[in-house]
């Protein structure tokens, strides 16, 4: 879209233009530019736009606009909003606003819709029942394909797909699916029961929205019946839906591996406090275990006393532990979530981390003491405490770091807990033990 | 599906029932189930199939699998399941075959999709030519909407999809988009012009796929048209593809903030060597990067030699601060993949990182002061140099977390490597100078 264009022909106040603009622009770009303008002017444009789209485009709005836009727009206004916005968009939204916003909205409400409303709000977050919707097209497996086709056509204005439908009985039962596509290849004399997928994938109300997110991808599904322990069909997730589900089960995976408390805000829109509290329970156990390495140094006080260039190596040590540990972590949790890994191949991961952490510590190490000997000229038993410590730490690292997330898995943890953190403070006292005990073989200095 | 029950039919040769059952399973569970058998095992289940479905489940088998069949097969069941795959699948897997392979298929195939497939190969790696197939329905936008539907019926069969079709003119340029939904609901006679959309979003055939990922996220698309450098259509993107496109970028970003170069070999099947060698790069870099630590810490050593507890400290501070460092610069990483955060925020961030560090900053090192002087009963001095540098650690450790990521982006280089590692790093050296000059100002030690 033109943005610098739609700003012009906003402020010169030139509406008739501006009304055409827009009906040539996409509802998410228009909602992006009413979200950069204050509640006022947003009315102003908000009126120019064509029925058809204002409901689009409300939905896309921010949480703050679409409040003050709820209390702006005369009672006709908000009705029509409503009467054309998604069932799944118009429960969002009443989950988002403030109590005073709810309750108007809640009056330009039939009855009907209030009560499925409040069935809708019970489903517990994450479940399918709070991903699905109910504009989906039911037929009868009595019908005939014409039958099928002009009952899509008299309803499909309102329906969020009508790419799959649904065959039901009486009693609401899902019985079938059935493509417009094979209803556009049979002839218009068949009927649905001949040509419908009799045993259809579906989910419960209550399954997980990551499981869900698992079965589309699995088998390419554009939208997934939803049924509720009486296995009557009660709604649909459809696929876009389902994007947003990834990012943010992505998102939250990639929290827990930092470890950050999860979150469903954006960060940018976060308030400070609530960021600094979902950071600040984890670096408060990682420091608190920290202190393990703590007493393992000063055990060794005395040898790092008559040697105290040995603390040099200390960081490095531990940097590349943490490091070495964490590649193997992240492979392995990011395995587990994409369904390519499981518990049961748990002596293959150790097997693979064992040769590969081979190769890389004994390159590290050759490297390492090459550098320290030839190079920044240590001496001998210097250099080679630091590599056979470098060496084991990184066969270490890597072996926790491939096992770990797995054993979470099966202790029905999130294996993303595994990540970086945890296991650096865990590396990190194994490095300390190997290092001071080699120090001591090693140089020949005592405890 | 019922995996014992397969198994059972199998084992048991009763190659009848297993062709009912198999009639009944889904195409990628049959491909699970077939990748599990030897390649004469899975030819006889192969040859179970219908014709209709063969072509889907060859699509899913493993490389080797599909190799295998590829070689065993007669010339006439090869190029039956060659018709019916679609062509992007094709392309799919001649990049995969080994030569012999590629030679016995590329003779089942006519002239004609020999030249298609070639120019297809060419196009770059992660490029909308690489993912896009060709499979889609084109119109003239004179046709009358019943002509149009006509012509979907007949062609149908072979498209990917029919949900949305292309208008186009005599020269191939892209003219118009019209979704079978909007045919559906016209009345027949209407002209195909009337009701497509005229400035449909497309994207070229070198584009990149995370961007086209994007444009799917940001308008909900379920097919995008993809024209060459003269605007002609060559071929669509469908959502299907998209979604293992945003999974495959993830895996990628996660990798690079793991330190690892990425790539597209499933962890569990990539060979040790090729992993060892992905990983060993960035432990190399950073572990050299890490002896500026070490040499810190050289040129205080007689500071640590009259103080040799200080050492005790320097675990927890570097993990702390590492692990506050990554929090931020990987929630802010995450943000400028998702498009919530740019370069332009950077001040935002900053105030942002520098309010939460300091709350966060103040609960560690009261935490730690408390815990170090009153439970652990080390001097007030020792005390207060420990929380004073953690503070200050923090602090630094979080806006550089947050402004590294957006400076990287600014760079055109990839935000995700400024991940944990490099930033761990970085905010070691920091730490340790924090800590010895505090030390020797708190504690009154000479240098």
């Amino acid at each position: 879209m033109n943005y610098e264009k739609i700003n012009l022909l906003m402020t010169e106040k030139k509406y008739t233009l501006l009304k055409t603009e827009l009906a040539n622009t996409q509802p998410v770009d228009i909602a992006e530019f009413l979200n950069g303008l204050d509640e006022k002017q947003a009315l102003i444009v908000f009126r120019l736009l064509h029925k058809e789209i204002a409901a689009d485009v409300f939905a896309y709005l921010s949480t703050e606009l679409q409040a003050g836009l709820s209390q702006l727009v005369n009672e006709k206004e908000l009705s029509d909003i409503l009467a054309d916005l998604y069932f799944d968009d118009k429960v969002d939204l009443l989950e988002e606003m403030p109590a005073n916003v709810v309750k108007r909205i809640l009056q330009n409400t039939s009855e009907v819709e209030r009560k499925l409303i409040n069935q809708f709000l019970m489903y517990p977050e994450n479940s399918a029942g709070s991903i699905m919707t109910i504009e989906f097209v039911s037929l009868k497996k009595e019908m005939l394909v014409e039958e099928a086709i002009e009952k899509i056509r008299r309803t499909a204005p309102n329906k969020e797909t009508i790419y799959t439908c649904y065959a039901i009985d009486a009693k609401r039962h899902l019985e079938g699916t059935v493509s417009l596509k094979d209803m556009v290849l049979s002839s218009p004399d068949k009927i649905i029961k001949d040509i419908m997928v009799k045993e259809p994938i579906f989910v419960n109300t209550h399954d997980d929205q990551e499981e869900i997110a698992g079965i589309f991808k699995r088998y390419d599904l554009l939208a997934l019946p939803v049924v509720d322990h009486e296995q009557r069909l009660v709604g649909i997730i459809t696929i876009d839906d389902i994007v947003d589900v990834i990012e943010e089960e992505t998102t939250e995976d990639i929290y827990k591996m930092a470890a950050v408390q999860p979150t469903s805000e954006e960060y940018i829109n976060a308030g400070v406090f609530s960021l600094a509290r979902k950071r600040i329970v984890w670096l408060l156990v990682l420091m608190v275990s920290a202190t393990f390495t703590g007493l393992i140094i000063r055990s060794f006080e005395s040898a790092l006393q008559s040697v105290v260039v040995l603390a040099a190596f200390i960081p490095m040590l531990m940097d590349t532990g943490g490091n070495a540990g964490s590649q193997a972590s992240i492979l392995v949790i990011r395995s587990i979530v994409l369904g390519e890994v499981e518990f049961k191949d748990i002596a293959k991961v150790v097997w693979k981390e064992i040769r590969i952490s081979f190769i890389v510590g004994i390159t590290l190490a050759v490297f390492n003491f090459l550098r320290i000997y030839f190079l920044e000229r240590y001496p001998f038993a210097i250099a080679l405490t630091v590599s056979f410590t470098l060496f084991f730490t990184v066969m270490i690292a890597k072996v926790l770091g491939g096992v770990l997330p797995l054993v979470a898995k099966k202790l029905k943890l999130d294996p993303a807990i595994m990540a970086s953190p945890l296991i650096t403070t865990i590396v990190d006292a194994v490095a300390l033990l190997i290092y001071f005990y080699s120090a001591i073989w090693f140089i020949g200095i005592e405890m």
